[in-house]
């Protein structure tokens, strides 16, 4: 298996990304990468580790897009940045899957110039798996689409339900319509008409409307367009630092306090993980015809490992594949 | 001061929220109350208690809307109900607001049938005010409107900046538009025309398009349309559950963490606090030519308290007048 890795992508590259790469590849031994970015500053990154030499590539890309640029001029001018090539070399089959963590915009309009869609797929989908009291729930779309119609929601039921089955392991997986209430009659226009669709296209284990608290143990999909989607996963990611600095301040308010703190500190420790929206590696992004993954902008090393092993186990679940073999099955199709 | 209070409404009712009434009546004496309910139900919860009876009124309403009835057709088939019949007398002036813990859509079709629309305001919001590093911040509309139009956005921005300065007493409450990123192209094709609506009516102070995560610190009123917001309010409740039930047993997994969880309870009680969406009272509706506001179906008697607290403090900043004088100054109205 090799990955292809955008070595200039987030807030913190090339450092983060080359380190959690090197730990990644010193950790596991079934793949190989192939880092797109500015040959001198990986060499320099990679030249501070012992690794294993033979399975990393590095292949010259001296333009870098940054995370405020236009998207899709930023893709058509900067043909040399770590983000084209990369989606350029994963389009020639030259790897299995591509990793970025930058400008979340010049993925999306990137792989779909550069990789292109899977036939049949109207609008893909950035979707990441959220901490919940399960085996995580899927938000799909979290920014890809702006507005959707009731055919994109119809297929973001699908490639969130194989996803979550063949790659997260849940078993039949529950999918939700995002909603403000679970009875039909709940919604907006465009989820009235996508709750009938779903129904009727009749490909997933479809509960119906769903609310925004049904992310915690409800469904293992969540079906949403990608504003409110969107605006949703950046409100729980703010409160959830919210709660952790709130408790931060209150658990060193006295002598007792810090005590107490010190005692469940690895209760503590715990629980920011289970809340920790890097865990589950970045947002695939579904109905490329390609694996392409958008990590956290803000990732660092220990972010790297958990994204490497969710693109191996995307190839080798074969998700494209069997997103694909759906299409036709769709009621809803280009 | 008067307040009419719907004695039937919510999950606990009419047991939580007479007891929580009588706690308010005994702790300020600054209002008293019409309770609208079932007379008998009412009059035996009140017996339980001594309360000073000359600041309280009954006035008998046989029928009760449950949560699950539609709106609508409740609205216009129970005309006994606590519901209604609090609300008229809310029209009639009998009162100076109106609190109800019952359901959401059934107070939202009364008030608009009943007690009316202030002129000129195209579409009235539910707009709770969220826990977050600062006074709180205004989600407006969070569950009234699921399709806005850009002028409804606008209305929602001017009628949320009134609230927070007036009642919660941010000074030149910091406005932003929800969308999925700070810049101005991000966003749907409403929030895009709602941007430069706001913009040129120039009544609030105006930091033009926010994301999720702006509601902990950054705007303290977030404009979106009801579906987005409603969607949002319900994940933050559903996750604030999930951390502090991941907490408990965290904290309970060793005697070590128990000892420390026993140091640390007054710390956990106030981050309870801090992120409870109760403490804050309900959600006004803003819009509505009177004061009405929805408090949370599942309160118990302390939640009462704060709630009358609020409509007070709403009364008594003259919300509904400020409201009609701007109504002149909007570029958009009805």
């Amino acid at each position: 298996m090799k990955l292809i890795i955008d070595a200039m992508g987030g807030d913190n590259a090339p450092l983060e990304i080359v380190k959690g790469v090197v730990e990644s590849l010193n950790a596991r031994d079934d793949f190989s990468v192939i880092l797109t970015g500015q040959l001198k500053a990986v060499e320099e990154e990679l030249s501070k580790y012992d690794y294993p030499s033979d399975r990393v590539e590095i292949v010259d890309a001296p333009e870098v897009i940054s995370m405020d640029e236009h998207p899709v001029e930023a893709i058509r001018k900067k043909k040399n940045s770590s983000m084209v090539v990369g989606q350029l070399l994963l389009k020639e089959k030259k790897g299995d899957a591509f990793i970025t963590f930058g400008s979340t915009g010049a993925c999306l309009a990137c792989a779909q110039l550069r990789v292109g869609r899977i036939k049949g797929i109207i609008r893909p989908a950035l979707a990441p798996v959220l901490p919940n009291k399960n085996k995580g729930v899927m938000l799909i779309d979290c920014g890809a689409n702006m507005d959707c119609k009731p055919n994109n929601l119809a297929q973001f039921a699908v490639m969130g339900s194989i996803y979550m089955e063949k790659v997260v392991g849940v078993e039949n997986p529950k999918v939700g319509l995002a909603s403000v209430g679970t009875e039909d009659a709940k919604g907006n226009e465009v989820t009235k008409e996508a709750l009938a669709l779903i129904r009727e296209q009749n490909l997933v284990n479809f509960l119906g409307n769903a609310e925004g608290r049904d992310i915690v143990d409800r469904v293992d999909v969540m079906v949403s367009d990608g504003f409110a989607g969107n605006f949703m996963m950046k409100g729980l990611e703010g409160f959830g630092e919210f709660i952790i600095s709130t408790m931060k301040k209150s658990f060193t308010s006295s002598l007792r306090c810090k005590i107490g703190a010190l005692l469940l500190k690895p209760a503590l420790k715990e629980l920011k993980q289970a809340i920790d929206y890097n865990a589950y590696g970045g947002a695939p992004l579904l109905g490329i015809d390609g694996v392409v993954i958008k990590g956290h902008g803000s990732a660092k090393a220990k972010t790297v490992g958990p994204t490497i092993d969710q693109a191996i186990k995307i190839v080798q679940a074969d998700v494209v594949g069997i997103i694909k073999e759906n299409i036709p099955k769709m009621t809803v199709n280009e």
